[in-house]
């Protein structure tokens, strides 16, 4: 990292990508990048041309030496990488209209990332994010690799468990989202509180929250208890748990619990946006529409305030942050996808967690957590087991395994109905699915 | 032990008491009772009566010197007693009709062990338990306490974990039904079959099955696929599990995993059930009744063939098994539910688990079986954390935890339907549940 | 093992093979074996020759249709086994005399299975071992290799660790040498008493005691704590542990512990030994002299009562057992060295272990057993990370590694002289460590 | 902690104590310290007075607004306080004296914290810690204690174990004189240093150490291997580890490891201190007379040089960083002893370990550190044994759990010779363990 750092962004053409800019150029101080490679492929190269210039014309305005480059071609973007972020879509936003909407014709929650649908999107990421593994071994090999792509769990379980790679973080922005809603809630700034987070990627949960060192839980699991105050989150709404439910559980939730312990109520809500052509990925088909109609503007030069209802605030923040506190080997403490190694005594040592780490210049090291409260460590296993049959699935291409997968996810209500979606999904994402159909297709 | 073994029976009122008379005339040259005391509560006098005059006959038939007691009085039965087993239902079977319908309408499936009626039959159960161990402490301490009132597990894991009475096991007529059906698949005799088992009571798995000490696992996973002969067990119609799913899976299920892995089905079913009255309480209790009126018969001397419909097949034969390896220290193996101590990785050592154990005079001592195979680890942690959190709630009559317990089992779909579900079965077994009603009746 | 069992004996010249022909002599009705393969050396021919003519007389006389084969042919004996046991010392009694001498010269116990000795003994071993699995693999993957060559524990490890072929057992007399004692001290039959053996070889402790399966541990442990009854186990002279000291261990301790808690004293005696030209090595080389004396005798057709002056006491009967019980999947309790896969909680899954197990057809299966008591999990740890760090260096013949494996072990008072005991023995037994001088050869 | 912080120094007349008040001076500015209060017993109370004049002259001549209060009411100053720091040496320098040179009497090394007189040093001081324990809990229950107070790790696992008062943070200045011993090696400020250090107290290994965040583990085992390198470390000579044997273990040792993988040669140098009545004791009394010397000097007003020789070097500074970390929730990285937790696998997670920790106002958090190589977790398993053994027998005055102890010491080479070490010592100490002789009394 002699000379100036060099970022490889996969999946640079994203929408999110302004957001990402905007945080190097604020953290240059710190972080001084000297190349930014944004890496795409052919069908979003356009989009690629549009981002990558709001991204010059970004650096341009904040007058900083770095240089941004655009290419479909990855391997000669790897070359001598300091750090990849990954942040693609295998299938773009077609993929995810599928992910959720097949589930739901069969009355059942897509969910994009622990459910139906997050097992297909790790089934088509899986084997891109191996082979730019392959890839970053030959070409960076002292690179890190910071993946924001989801299912970032199973991801993350997957590399760790089937490349010898060790050099990935799973990013995530619900917690530094947490953080930020219990902020508001007690009506303080962010930098005063830290959580103790532990369990997996959104599956998440904050066993202890404090205010300048000090625990403030119980108070704020009284300001939970309250329905008023439970809607702390954006891009999900409001958890409105049943107030002794989560005095109770006596531990902050993230959104995505809701798919679990309100599967009933978000099924029906799906089911509306189903019938209606708004579920999430309609409605992000369109906001992603209009973000890039304004980042044509040759005129615009910062990032647009529309892109904070894309669903990516503070992603900025997190991803940034993180890779700084690597380059600068800042041991402060961040949550981040790593290996578990100990920090969570129910969850098996080579196993991906998402937990409250120091950031080094050699990585994340968890701080122990002890165990889980008993009543979540079943819910917490039970996606720990659908996310790694699920990357066993993505890496081996058996269909048994994928039914399996599909099966023993707790949004799934039987092998046979399992079995429909499967086979529906399999169909319809086929063209991305080489591991599956390469036999058949000889 | 000296002069002849004195067995307690409470709940000796049961249908079921008939099957066990059998089995200890069956085994009386290795297991030499000298005394049997029938053990009931006002309510159920009238049976006692009946079945304890039956049993009367069945001995005198067999010629042998066991005396049968019939008696009110829990505390005169246990005083030094060498075993007393437990087949009691707080409520009877009115109870357990309310365990069934309310949740099913609510849409919600009562699974009267595992689900939202098996959490009202722990808190039902365990303070009724806990005063018998009490009890025992004082009047029998040496005595083992062989529990068959369900919910099994709860209630193993309540005496383990609130009281310091060791010596209880657990005994479930599931595991010998699955060899008993295994065996039959096989088409050979009972006894050259051996099933690894582990996991948790009605939710245990058969890891490996041997014949005459040899694997026969990868035949019988075969036969398994095939959706012919996969209702191979009782009283729970066929699991006709999808065969990509059951080879993937690769372990024994028990019939109860249908609730979970064929959650929709059964609620389909059981909601039919449900709108004709036929649901398994009601269906029993038409049965019982059968059963009583044919125990009148003061010519009946024998256990009647129909009672194996009642779904009590095999309990005579584990049970009177289990006393014997215990009397005889015969150190043979035997699933059941004890300690787990390391038996199974991925559960506490401290929890109770439905494992093999070899069975000697000091109570089961578990065979290691190393862990889980991955798919089933986090359904079995979700009924082990639905277990744990329902046995504190049915021993502090806490209304948080018992909600906590109701929303995080599997098959509830959210805090709110729990809640809903909750409520109204707290008020429809109100006289049974003292710990959650005496402060507001103070 | 269509008609009739094939056992092969690898160092089948011992003078401890006539208690082996016994063995199966006696458990013939249970265990018919039709072949018996004596496989030796070039340098053990005689040897072989005279135990085999004596085992051929004995079998004669005994009217059994066993053949006894004598080989140096390792390969064509293998061919088909069933069982292969291995009791082989590399180098002869001379290089045991070495293992003691060399250590002794330097002030420092030998101990020839768990010190200076016995990582020597591990170092020529394990070698030659990791070839017969090797060929095994090949000639008999099914067969069983019931490994008695010491120190038995590496071995054991050794084999688990660095092979794929899972169906070793590690057998040693020591634990069936307590229950004898235990036996002859409460002056009841050997049959009535269990013993609940856990730790590692040569280092394993009751942790309970049963007479007709009722614990006495405390009437045991009291009779222990007298002096006098010390002494129970034979070839290691009596314990006579301090009455407070054995009071507060709480558990049977093996003759072996002597030299960790008696450390002094066996040193003492040993120099003596050492310069009377006594040493164990030295009586031994006596004693065979003897008893070879005598097998070479046509007229003898038993086993001689010398014999059991040698320390083998109960090997017979110890290994006929086991053998016979995985042969006729007896699913009896013995203690065997095997994967510990949870049942000694403070010892890694996939260590060695000595333990009692349930022996199958299948193999052994580890009774779960807890914890060992906090006095003794130390040293216990200690041994082990001495088994596994000699394993290593015998597989890798890695000379810091061996130097490592020395100085940790708790008879080497220091670094240096392990160096200086280390590079003497090295020397000394260089003919028989191939992987430490093979590059130095060439 | 309103107005400034109350620090209350049990042992306060210790010749430690200006090393103390010079960090507590250095950092004011962070830690704004009000009162500190300096306890002492009556047999003390002259050097309290000439140590507090000290302090007052040092905080005058600093010109800081601290309150230096000198008492022998050990309540009074407790009252109220942040942080208690224990450094008392209960029966003086006399009783270390005793420890060292009546296990050497019998050619067995004392070793003051780890060995037979660490026993005794335990034994006298647990019941000392225990009643300040019990005094904290009703007069400053907030407040955090920092023991000094050696055996480090026996005490703090005593309070863990045997107190709820979980606020203890165990402090030893061996970990920062390896940082600082690196340093100089390296030629480097220290402050670029750190290190992962994981194992018990003065049994503490380094797993890795990094420079500006990035890994020189093999270059400083490269070296450390050199023994002209191995002496880095202050106050014990130096390491001169065999080169072959450092670099198999392959991690940081400490200075008190000499004792165990060179105990000859620790032992022959202090025999021959013994001889000459140069034990560390002896030597130590020797210096503290002329260290009160110096400190009755009127015109001395800053922490005399001669202090560093007495072996206390860093420890101002570990101690004041620590209380200013968590005073100031800072989330540095200090290696202190607290509980595991999980931090390194092979320890029981309630037990002590010192370990390296993120330190917070909630005190201190570990870091996952994985698992200890296995070459060295059998010596830290055989101390954290005798560790907690000898709590035990601390906190119930039990002879037989003091003998076994003893014995299990990896340093006493039998249970006899332990025997009359411990029936000396407990002899030499009586009117200090008030809890062995108490019922004698009577």
């Amino acid at each position: 990292m002699a000379q100036g750092i060099k970022i490889v962004t996969i999946g640079g053409g994203s929408s999110y990508t302004p957001e990402l800019v905007e945080g190097f150029i604020k953290r240059y101080d710190e972080l001084p990048v000297r190349e930014l490679w944004l890496v795409d492929i052919e069908e979003g190269k356009e989009k690629l041309e549009i981002v990558g210039n709001l991204a010059r014309r970004m650096i341009e305005k904040a007058g900083l030496p770095i240089e941004v480059h655009l290419t479909l071609d990855r391997r000669a973007a790897l070359q001598n990488a300091d750090f990849v972020t990954t942040q693609f879509r295998v299938g773009l936003l077609d993929a995810r209209a599928k992910d959720e909407r097949i589930p739901l014709s069969y009355g059942v929650l897509g969910q994009e990332t622990n459910g139906p649908g997050g097992l297909f999107k790790g089934l088509r990421t899986i084997p891109v994010i191996l082979e730019i593994v392959q890839d970053m071994k030959e070409l960076c090999p002292d690179a890190w690799l910071i993946n924001f792509t989801n299912p970032a769990g199973m991801v993350t379980e997957a590399v760790l468990r089937y490349t010898d790679h060790k050099k990935i973080v799973g990013l995530c922005n619900v917690p530094i989202g947490i953080e930020m809603g219990i902020a508001k809630l007690l009506d303080i700034d962010h930098s005063r509180i830290r959580i103790d987070f532990a369990g997996l990627n959104h599956m998440v949960y904050g066993l202890d929250v404090y205010v300048d060192g000090v625990s403030v839980k119980e108070k704020v699991m009284e300001l939970l208890s309250d329905p008023e105050n439970s809607s702390f989150v954006k891009n999900i709404e409001g958890q409105g748990w049943e107030p002794e439910f989560i005095r109770a559980l006596n531990v902050l939730t993230c959104p995505y619990h809701m798919y679990y312990y309100k599967t009933d109520e978000m099924l029906q809500k799906e089911l509306e946006n189903f019938r209606n052509g708004t579920t999430r990925a309609e409605v992000v088909q369109q906001l992603e529409e209009e973000l890039f109609e304004l980042y044509k503007d040759p005129d615009l030069a910062v990032k647009p305030p529309q892109l904070e209802q894309r669903g990516g605030a503070y992603y900025s923040d997190a991803a940034v942050r993180l890779i700084s506190s690597i380059y600068n080997d800042k041991r402060d403490i961040q949550p981040v996808n790593t290996i578990n190694n100990g920090a969570i005594a129910s969850i098996p040592d080579d196993s991906a967690v998402e937990v409250s780490c120091v950031i080094t210049k050699e990585g994340p090291r968890p701080i122990v957590h002890g165990d889980l409260p008993v009543a979540v460590r079943g819910l917490v296993q039970q996606i720990k087991s659908f996310e790694r049959v699920g990357a066993e699935a993505a890496v081996t291409g058996n269909y048994d395994t994928a039914l399996l997968a599909m099966t023993i996810n707790p949004l799934v209500p039987s092998d046979k109905i399992g079995k429909a979606i499967l086979d529906e999904m399999l169909e319809a994402h086929k063209e991305h699915l080489p591991r599956f159909f390469k036999k058949i297709n000889v």
